[in-house]
């Protein structure tokens, strides 16, 4: 059986987890707490990072991109990348995008100070960093907007990893209840497209004990 | 003519430049100082992060990340990823982990402490910081070293994407001369190889204005 290393909260995890159920690949999903750095788990990634994907031969994948690029290849089916090189460059820019630039500028800031920094016992959220995540979030969610003005998806004219990027992290600080959406109307239709993809399940489903999400979160017609 | 914006002592655009060699494909150099946040720029990378190809035709390839991908889909010539998706995985596992784990533990301490905020005039570097990245970088070398007693190149049998992103991180760090060498003879010789390529040339003939680099810095046979 295909394992998939993962926390529910976690931005790559999630996407690594759309990506598979979009290629109608199962995983069984094990929570690794990855601040214990756990021996056997640091064998299977150096980095000590999740998400990391065994396949039902043992070949380990550590990362979230790594492993994307890796179903891409091994995968073919229902291409989350394109076919045209350009094309695909768009689709890595825009995860990247969201990997990157929105998780420092938004998740770090809010879901990191709030829920991450309670399991590993660090102390009270940081006041600043989550009022910048809450000024942060206003752009990228123009930004998405702006995109779906000229575009039917984020990179194009067919849902992508870019997507899911944004939707993984998007999902994560929504939990929160944290996403000002009545204020990003172009934002918020294509987040309700993506809710309403069968690969949006899982994540969707995910529940932290003691921390129930909003009312709206599952609900693609939010 | 294909055009690279990029900076001197930055790990991402050194990447970009020895790859665009590996591969015999020329570019003209042009310095983007990201800090001033040019409209023109921005336009080219919304991000605002260097390096940014613009190919001969137009074409737009923002990132080093996605420049490096959209280089082998292009031009596979001389393949810098190889072709079994398993050792591609293991190529990206550890360009990531340059790119990512060096950067924000070593680069980020002493090339941004030292040089970068002198530039964009932040004030005296974090000593705490520097510290930080001398004792980091001890850690990275041994991994290198292990590696190597292991495998020919990094991720393997053959020169990647992973040698090259250490490289250009590296490299940055030698030009302040904050690599202890000597403790470090794996990672040494490997270095030393990885010099004696001429696609190294030209990031090892950069020179910061007032800043020389230590002796040893270019030659092969340090």
């Amino acid at each position: 059986m295909r394992i998939l290393y993962h926390l529910p909260l976690h931005g790559g995890s999630r996407r690594v987890r759309v990506a598979l159920r979009e290629k109608g690949l199962d995983a069984e999903l094990q929570q690794e707490r990855v601040w214990e750095r756990r021996e056997g788990f640091l064998r299977l990634n150096p980095s000590g990072e999740i998400p990391v994907l065994v396949e039902p031969d043992g070949t380990v994948i550590p990362e979230a991109e790594v492993i994307t690029e890796y179903l891409e290849e091994v995968y073919p089916q229902e291409s989350l990348l394109g076919h045209d090189p350009v094309d695909r460059a768009e689709v890595r820019r825009l995860a990247l995008w969201f990997d990157a630039k929105f998780h420092r500028e938004v998740t770090a800031n809010l879901v990191d100070e709030k829920l991450l920094k309670r399991f590993m016992r660090l102390g009270q959220p940081n006041s600043q960093a989550i009022r910048a995540g809450h000024a942060n979030i206003r752009h990228h969610l123009d930004y998405i907007g702006w995109l779906c003005d000229r575009r039917s998806w984020l990179a194009g004219t067919f849902f992508s990893y870019a997507d899911i990027a944004a939707a993984a992290q998007l999902s994560c600080v929504d939990y929160l209840g944290d996403v000002p959406w009545e204020s990003a109307p172009g934002a918020k239709d294509w987040y309700a497209r993506v809710k309403s993809r069968p690969s949006m399940g899982g994540i969707l489903a995910d529940r932290i004990p003691g921390l129930p999400p909003p009312a709206h979160y599952a609900d693609p017609d939010f």
